[in-house]
C-alpha cells in the first residue's frame, strides 16, 4: 500500500506543487480584507473538484468552507486549514513578489507557500494517493474544514464549531502548521497553550500636566507600574491569588517526552540573542517551562515617546498584556481572578479590556492517533518521530477538540526556517511530498483504529 | 519719586506695547531655529537706542546679548531675558496670527507676547523712567543678559556666566516669568528646584519574539518596570539610598510664607481632574510638598502599542524620567547615586542616558533683596505680596546665583491666564503697567540696600 501510496504522491508531486502556485497567486490577507472571498471560490472549486460536497458559511469576516466525503468505514478524519494569509510586507525585503509564485532551489516561493496554501494542496495529494490506492473510495470519510481568518485571530471559529457540531462529527482531526523539526524528526503537536489578552488603562487626571507639580499631581505611569509590579516579580511567579489553581502539572509521559526532544538552548540563544533565560533556565528546563502559564507584557504606552525629554506627567497610560494558559486553566477564570487582585490591591480604579481569549488542549501522549500519525511518520521520514506534548503558542484547537471530543494533532509541511510570515515564505517540494506522504499513511490507518 | 515713576510710564505705555508688537512681529523659535538670529539682532538694536553699551555673544547655539549702563552708585542690578519663543502650532487655535501682534480687550496678543518679549520691553519701560525721575542717570548700574535658547533648555548659559563672572558682577538679580496670583496679589518667586532628566534603557534580546516563548525568552518591558519599581513606591518615598542626603529642609520663614500662600487645591483638581493627589495630600500640605523631590516618569517606550494585540514579546524598552530636585541636591550625585542602586539592584544591563540638568537654587525668604521687592510690589498692586519660597519647576536661575553670588528673585508681567506656551498667548496692558512700576521702585531703590 505504501509503495502505491508514494509512486502516486512521486508522479503527482509537479501538478499538486502548480495546484498550490496557482491558490498563492490568489491574495487573501485577512488583515485588510485583501482578496478573501475570491480566494474562498477558489478553495470551493478545488474541494468540488475533488469529489467533496462542499458547503460555504458565511460569517460577520470570511466565509468559512467545508467539505465532506465518505469512506469505507463510519469513521472520519477531520483536516483543519485555513485559507487566508499575513500581509506581505515589507515588499522590499522579497526575492521575488509575495503573491507571484516562484520555484526555485527546491522550494516554492509565495506568501501562503506554506502557511497554509501548501499545506491544504499537501493533504489533497494525500487524499488522491489514498483513493487511488484503495479504487478510488477511501477507507474513512474526510472532512476539511478551511477558515479564512485565521491570521487575525479566528474570531469565528468557534462558534461555528458549536453549532455545527453535527456536520463536523469526527473521530480526530490533524491541525495545520507540524512539520519536520531542526534535525529532520518529524514532530508530532500533541497540544498547544491557552491565551487571554488584555489590556490596562489608567487615567489619573484628564490631561497631562508640567512635571514641576509632580510632588502633587497623580502620574498615570507610575501607577499602570505599580500595578503590574503586582502581576509578577523578578522570580516569574505570577502574583494573581488563585492564578494557578487549575493547572495540571505534565504527565509522566510528558516529562519523558519533553526530555527526550532536543531543547535549543544555542540556538535560541543565538537567534534572539539572549544572554540568559528566564529564571536561569538551562538545557531541557527550557522545554519543561511550557507547562507554565505565563504573563507576557506585549507593550507599554505612557506619556512622552519622542526625541530628548518633555517635562510632562502623563495623565494616561496603558499596558497589553497576555496570559500564555495550560489545561485546565480557563481565560475567563484568569480574567476574574485578575480584576479581583486588582481591586484587593488598590487599583479598581484600572480598567481592563478583554481583547480575545483561545482555551489550552492537549491530546493525551498515548492516545492510539497519536501512535499512528508517530508510527507512520518515522516510517515517512525514517527517524523515530518527537511528541511534543505542549506548543508554547496558542490556535483554536480548542475550538475543535472539545465540541467535538476529538484527539487532535499537528503534522505538515513545515521545517524550522519557512519564514512563516515574512518575506520569502516558502515550502520545499521535500517537505511537501513527505508530508503527502506522511497525511496518505495516516489516512489509511485511520479506520481500523 | 514714584509719581513721577507713575506718570512717565502711563504717559509711555502705547509706545512700550508698540515696541513689544513689533519685536513680537519677528519670529524667533529656537526649537526650529526659526528667525532667532534676526530677532537677536533686534535686541542688539533696542538695548543700544535705550543707551546701553551692547555685546552679542556667539554660542554653538542662539547669542547671547549682554547690555550694560552705570548707574551713581557702583551697585547693578541683572534683569535675566530671552528673546526666543516657543513654537507657535497649533496655528488654527490662535484667534489672530501667533507674528502679527493684536491688541484687543485690554491685552496684547501674540506669540512672546508674555513669554518674555513684554517681560524684557516692560523693564526697558522702568528704566526709562527710573531715568526720567532722576535728570537721566540711573542711581543704580544695570545689566541686561538675553537669550535666545530659553525655550530649548539653555544649553549655553550656565558656561557662559561662568566665563563671564567679571562683565556680569552685581548685586542681585530678577528673573523673568514673575507676576501676580489669581487673587491679584503680587508673587515674589525666591527659588526654583532643580532637575536631572535622565532615559533608562534595557535590551533583553537583540530581536523580538513571539509571546509563546514567554516562558523562556526575557521580557524588556518587564526588566525595565522591574528596575523602575525598585525606585518609588506608592509611597513616593524615593528608594535610591542617600537620595534624601543633601535635602535641605525649608525654614521656619519659608514653612510660614508656604502657610501663608493660597494653595489653590479646587483650582488643581478641576484643572487636571484630579481625583487624588499624591499621598493623599490636601490643603497647604500641596504647598509644602515643593520642597519634597520628586522622581517623575515622562514616558514609557516599549513593545506594540498599535490598535488590538500582538502576541510579542519586546526585546528593548526604555523610560525617560525626571528627577525635581531641592537644595542642596545636585545632579551630578544623584546621577552617580542612581547608577550604584541600579547596579546592587542586579540592574547593571540597564542604560542611563544624562539628557540633562540644572541645579536648585534658592535665596532666603529675609534677604534685602526679597524685602524690597516685596514691599514696592505692595505698594504697585495695593495687595501684600506672595513670597512663594519655592517653584516647582526648573530655570537656570542657579547658573547666575551661584557663580555671581547674589540674590535672584522673579517679579513681572505674568497673570494667571497668559497662556503661555499656548495659542492665544497674551500679556495685559494693565499687567505690563505694573510691572513696569514695580520694577522701576526696585530699581529706584536697589542703589542703597
Amino acid at each position: 500500500m505504501s509503495t502505491q501510496i508514494d509512486s502516486f504522491v512521486q508522479a503527482n508531486l509537479d501538478a499538486y506543487i502548480v495546484k498550490t502556485a496557482r491558490l498563492c497567486a490568489q491574495p487573501s490577507v485577512s488583515a485588510k480584507g485583501e482578496g478573501t472571498h475570491a480566494c474562498a471560490e477558489r478553495v470551493v472549486e478545488i474541494l468540488t473538484q475533488h469529489g467533496f460536497r462542499v458547503q460555504k458559511f458565511a460569517t460577520p469576516g470570511n466565509p468559512i468552507i467545508v467539505g465532506r466525503v465518505e469512506g469505507h468505514s463510519a469513521r472520519t478524519l477531520l483536516f483543519y486549514n485555513h485559507y487566508d494569509v499575513q500581509p506581505a510586507e515589507p515588499l522590499e525585503l522579497w526575492t521575488t513578489p509575495p503573491f507571484e509564485p516562484t520555484i526555485r532551489d527546491g522550494a516554492l516561493y509565495a506568501r501562503g507557500a506554506k502557511d497554509d496554501k501548501g499545506e491544504f494542496i499537501a493533504r489533497l495529494l494525500a487524499v488522491e494517493a489514498v483513493r487511488a490506492a484503495h479504487d478510488g473510495k477511501l477507507p474513512c470519510g474526510v472532512t476539511f474544514v478551511v477558515e479564512g481568518e485565521e491570521e487575525i485571530g479566528s474570531p469565528h471559529i468557534a462558534e461555528f464549531v458549536r453549532e455545527h457540531t453535527d456536520l463536523l462529527q469526527s473521530n480526530g482531526a490533524i491541525w495545520e502548521e507540524g512539520g519536520i523539526d531542526p534535525d529532520g524528526r518529524p514532530e508530532i503537536g500533541l497540544g498547544r497553550r491557552g491565551v487571554l489578552s488584555v489590556e490596562l488603562l489608567v487615567e489619573t487626571m484628564t490631561r497631562d500636566a508640567h512635571s514641576g507639580g509632580a510632588h502633587n499631581l497623580p502620574n498615570a505611569a507610575w501607577r499602570l507600574l505599580w500595578a503590574l509590579a503586582t502581576l509578577k516579580g523578578q522570580d516569574e511567579h505570577i502574583r494573581i491569588p488563585g492564578f494557578y489553581d487549575h493547572v495540571r502539572p505534565p504527565s509522566a509521559i510528558d516529562l519523558k517526552l519533553l526530555e527526550a526532544k532536543p531543547h535549543y538552548e544555542e540556538w535560541t540563544r543565538k537567534t534572539f540573542g539572549v544572554k540568559e533565560f528566564v529564571r536561569g533556565l538551562t538545557g531541557h528546563a527550557l522545554n519543561r517551562a511550557v507547562f507554565e502559564p505565563t504573563c507576557n507584557i506585549q507593550g507599554i504606552t505612557a506619556g512622552y515617546q519622542g526625541a530628548g525629554n518633555k517635562t510632562v506627567i502623563p495623565a494616561r497610560a496603558s499596558a497589553k498584556l497576555d496570559f500564555r494558559l495550560v489545561p485546565d486553566q480557563s481565560p475567563d477564570d484568569i480574567f476574574a481572578k485578575l480584576r479581583e487582585h486588582l481591586d484587593k490591591q488598590g487599583f479598581s480604579d484600572i480598567t481592563i479590556e478583554w481583547h480575545g481569549a483561545m482555551w489550552p488542549s492537549k491530546v493525551s501522549a498515548d492516545d492510539p492517533f497519536v501512535e499512528l500519525t508517530a508510527r507512520t511518520g518515522a516510517e515517512v521520514y525514517g527517524l523515530a518521530s518527537v511528541r511534543n506534548p505542549m506548543g508554547g503558542g496558542s490556535s483554536p484547537v480548542y475550538a475543535f477538540a472539545k465540541p467535538l471530543n476529538i484527539p487532535v494533532v499537528t503534522c505538515g509541511v513545515g521545517y524550522a526556517n519557512n519564514r512563516t510570515h515574512a518575506p520569502d515564505e516558502h515550502v520545499r517540494l521535500q517537505d511537501f511530498q513527505n508530508a503527502a506522504r506522511h497525511i496518505a499513511r495516516i489516512l489509511d490507518g485511520f479506520a481500523s483504529l
